[in-house]
């Protein structure tokens, strides 16, 4: 009926965007126990820690502890945050992590002022120092992220133009510095997508880059979280980044408690009921996330979690039939 | 891009389905002050209360009093679930609903043994005598609704062709019995649909009965709830039961605490969002949610009311740039 991708690749952040927002701090040990759970779950990726100011996010003032304690599953592919020169250079220390270079835009300019106190063309004035650095360090460049790409709580919706022209910017410096453009992320980094603008901007930029590799980084802030995932799905997105447990929360969004990052266990199941492969084993995922709410000391957004598995009901129901 | 109806029905069923599953009885004047505030929000129908065995269902035993004490708003729809004749009259007696004469079929033979204690077959053979029962007290027929549509706890998956057959046996008795089939309501009782199963069974039973209007009763027990109005949506379906802030829970799910029906106001949000009309003002029924929640005395699975309407977050962006 639509031509959704066979496989998907769903990458896990929690252990970095899920807890960052967390308060009480976890203790180290939790953390890495957490990372390697989650590692045995079949996933390809994994977002494990930022290197960022430790009095900034003091959740992850034990980015170098974390790094050095857990064992990396061969097959998984272990990513980490950084914002600076000092922080990729950290993370490059560790020898643990598989580190992109990825050049790093916002499509709101207010938010960008808030994020980084920077315009947006400041942003893009400073990439190619950005570029020299990962250079300098031998690491390649995959492409680029947009932050606020489908809308922003400070300056309200985000015109299409804006995201293409970004992109735009990237290709320029692509061909400029000689490097690939063979990934993009979009970001709906306070939840303002919808499934249709989904469906509009992915139509848009693939038309334009059709050997770019798009994913989508979505929110549930608004509830619209798996509505937008099967829109990206129906547009042939297969790379999507979640949050067991939907952890996350919205340090941007208006009210306390609202959703963070769509729920991979969720997105996981909602695959492999439409007969999308994930490579993931959807009960050790639900397992995390049980975990990360015992974790976190709160109870999370998830929703399979706590309605189950379908694959089990169908066990038993098999079985009741046949005894 | 897709052809979504310009115009849906939300119909609220928070006052009925989604306190029937709360422990806690519901002063009746609090009910009452519910149902007349979600008559403020531009809602066409609401199902308001249940005439249902008090000693079984607790929570309803104030149906005839919530009955006399709510004023109607002029221009909304207020319905009721009534199981057996006796509940019917009871209704009936009040002079206040908009009675729907609905034949009721479950598509699970499992589940339709253990919540009527009978079979699929047995059920069906009830049907001519609640023909008799609504022609003899003047409630005209509109059509049926079909239970565990998609899937069911107990039993398993459920085959498109039993539904359809279902289906069949409604159009039959329409023959027979000389009424109109109007309307069919297909329900995912135990939240197992999933957004590609929506549009196949949306697209078999649209092509074999075209006069038919068809709507969804869609639970969210795994998360997929959004996606699956997003998909009923694009199959051209515009009129969805729900509750406000998610209230319902679910009684069959296997864990405790899984979410109920689809959140109203995520769905009035989304289409909002999308361009399509509902009659419903997003914030007032933001208000009902939260009033829904007090009201519960705990958290309620609604995503936007924790998130924020996005048009005040618009209002606001546009003010800050006119300062």
């Amino acid at each position: 009926m639509s031509d959704l991708p066979k496989y998907v690749e769903v990458h896990e952040e929690g252990p970095r965007d899920g807890l960052q927002i967390e308060k009480t701090f976890i203790p180290t040990e939790t953390k890495v126990k957490f990372i390697e759970a989650l590692s045995e779950t079949g996933l390809k990726e994994m977002q494990v820690t930022s290197f960022v100011r430790p009095d900034l996010v003091p959740q992850m003032a034990d980015a170098e502890e974390v790094a050095a304690r857990f064992t990396p599953k061969p097959g998984v592919r272990y990513t980490v945050l950084y914002l600076n020169e000092k922080g990729l250079l950290r993370a490059l220390a560790t020898k643990k992590f598989h580190i992109k270079g990825r050049l790093s835009l916002t499509a709101s300019e207010a938010f960008c002022k808030r994020n980084i106190n920077k315009t947006i063309q400041e942003n893009i004035d400073m990439l190619p120092n950005w570029i020299k650095i990962f250079q300098d360090n031998g690491v390649p460049i995959e492409g680029g992220g947009i932050m606020a790409a489908f809308g922003c709580n400070f300056e309200g919706d985000v015109p299409l133009d804006r995201v293409m022209n970004l992109i735009q910017v990237f290709e320029d410096l692509s061909k400029a510095y000689a490097f690939p453009l063979q990934e993009v992320s979009l970001a709906d980094t306070m939840g303002w997508a919808n499934p249709e603008q989904i469906k509009r901007v992915i139509g848009a930029v693939r038309s334009r880059w059709p050997d770019v590799h798009f994913s989508l980084h979505l929110h549930d802030t608004r509830g619209t979280g798996l509505a937008n995932v099967y829109a990206g799905l129906q547009m042939g997105i297969d790379t999507f980044d979640a949050c067991v447990g939907g952890l996350g929360g919205c340090p941007f969004a208006g009210h306390a408690g609202a959703s963070g990052n769509v729920c991979s266990e969720d997105v996981v199941f909602m695959c492999q009921e439409m007969g999308i492969e994930t490579g993931i084993d959807l009960d050790k995922l639900i397992d995390c996330a049980k975990m990360a709410e015992e974790m976190v000391g709160h109870p999370l957004p998830g929703k399979v979690m706590k309605g189950g598995n379908l694959r089990k009901y169908r066990e038993a129901a098999a079985l009741a039939r046949h005894a």
